[in-house]
């Protein structure tokens, strides 16, 4: 029988949503003669980001990763995406770690989309975060950080500082119909960060989005981190900075100094922060904090007419935001570096 | 950044969409400890069917399937479809079975719901079926009917017969809003079928719902079936009825006699029909039909505003019936017997 989801179905339980691109046996065995990991047993699509179409892949030899990639992701960036997961899977760090075809080429195609096969990684995200979580993903993305210094390729970040004032323009003219004085306070946020901006800091590959659900725990320890698809060239601090966005807030908007200072020391440890890195991570949170706001922001003023997926709440990080602005230095995040 | 899936994104592309009640590791951990399967390493939701939420679950000893109940379902009926797909396993049909908890339950809760564990089937449902596979699911469906006839749970058709006229009074006031003279095409049909419905034909237990979706193969070969959740008690050959519908026709509507002849004969060569059967069998076929093309036309004519999922076309089984009407008997499905 045919199932009529709604948006209320969807509003009255906690729910992942997934949307597949549908793949025949027929095409899948075609495209999996190219590699040399034996006959399919099954392909489940399963519930891991909205931005391209994953599958569990089982083939004799075992359960992999099927990626399809949708129109979201620009093609051209995928020989840095997965040969960063190649580079850093080959350097011991625990991440999905591309799986050749017999050309030894790690891209193929399949249902008319460019498509990948990586390792599958065990795991699970952790919905509510503990401060040790957070020390120890302090670590693992400055175990990243390290291990991406020789990674040869470049990707812009095309959501850094330079792109907020244009996020900010296509959403100012509705900004105080989310609430009332957001368009004035972003701008002289804006204003001061563009003026601020701190340069000089140690560059090289961030993840960009490393929130709790792509970071997976085996029990209490950190088992992996997943979806590198918006890796990119930038201060390694600031991926830090997004961290403690993502990881050290309450759901009441309230910073968790404990969480805060066991992700920084636990960053700090693995690879140690400069002086010039010290000073302006709490201007480097107040720009990651602006960032999110800035691309919540219109993704919510930009819902189309019959959206499936609610947009995530921009409101969240006008609080960050505000948080951050009152910050003087690593003692008001609670680290003692 | 929040996604943003519009109708029209499902509309551009061929796609399964899957809604899952989330479930922490926490919960799941407490879930797993009247198990003896092992420490919990991953958790994905899958796309399988959209009214539970299904999970491939990764333990230290394997990979099985992790359902949560959600409403859709009565939770009075758990124990009849789980009781059937033990009863078909330890028969050898190749269907998920239960896995049973430390004190033999085969049903706990989790987040809330219903929940079971069920391992986990291997093979792909074929996107273009050909006649060698009707074959095998004749023969496979007369199997189950054969494995279940000692089965000593009971439950009724909600769908069957009897069921139909209150389907079309929901639905006659504004069918020929869907096909003019569709209203009175389906009532003189409905008048047809109560006045000349069969009696006395062997009775089981049905699987009811043998859509290709639910018929995994290996390669050529037939390797298990799926979802058992709308198994009931009725007629055998009407399960074999709703087969010839849901397998047999191309798409363009027309019968496809070769895969008729194998589907019919592939059960008749495991479960020999009897005569009464034998006669019944258009009848049947026109009846299930009716009874696709009703819940179809209810489910059609009540989307709810922002509905995500497009409902089935129900011409597609007005079009079946039309055909059952003018069949005699089995020659006219291409069958010998």
């Amino acid at each position: 029988m045919s199932p009529q989801l709604t948006r209320d179905d969807l509003r009255g339980k906690s729910i992942v949503m997934a949307v597949y691109t549908d793949v025949s046996p027929e095409e899948l065995d075609v495209f999996l003669q190219d590699y040399d990991i034996g006959p399919l047993l099954s392909l489940k699509g399963i519930a891991e980001g909205v931005e391209n179409s994953n599958f569990l892949l089982h083939t004799q030899t075992g359960y992999r990763l099927l990626t399809l990639y949708e129109k979201r992701v620009d093609e051209a960036d995928l020989p840095f995406f997965l040969g960063l997961m190649e580079h850093l899977a080959a350097r011991g760090l625990n991440c999905p770690q591309p799986v050749k075809n017999r050309r030894g080429e790690a891209l193929g195609r399949l249902a008319g989309r460019a498509a990948a096969i990586v390792t599958f990684l065990e795991g699970m995200w952790p919905r509510r975060q503990t401060a040790d979580q957070c020390a120890q993903v302090g670590a693992a993305l400055a175990r990243m950080h390290l291990a991406s210094a020789d990674f040869p390729l470049r990707r812009r970040n095309a959501l850094a500082m330079p792109a907020w004032r244009g996020l900010f323009d296509a959403a100012r003219a509705r900004a105080d119909t989310v609430q009332p004085g957001l368009c004035a306070y972003v701008s002289g946020e804006l204003d001061y960060l563009e003026k601020h901006w701190p340069a000089g800091l140690p560059q090289g590959v961030i993840h960009a989005d490393l929130f709790p659900d792509n970071v997976f725990f085996l029990g209490a320890q950190l088992s992996g981190l997943i979806d590198f698809y918006f890796a990119c060239d930038d201060a390694l601090a600031y991926d830090l900075a997004i961290c403690l966005n993502a990881w050290c807030f309450e759901p009441d908007a309230s910073f968790n100094f404990t969480k805060g200072a066991a992700m920084i020391e636990g960053y700090d440890r693995t690879r140690a922060l400069t002086r010039v890195e010290k000073e302006a991570l709490p201007l480097l949170a107040r720009g990651a904090a602006m960032r999110f706001l800035l691309t919540r922001l219109v993704d919510w003023l930009n819902v189309p007419p019959g959206a499936l997926v609610r947009p995530k709440d921009p409101l969240e990080y006008f609080r960050k935001l505000r948080f951050h602005s009152h910050a003087q230095s690593l003692r008001d995040y609670g680290a003692q570096l």
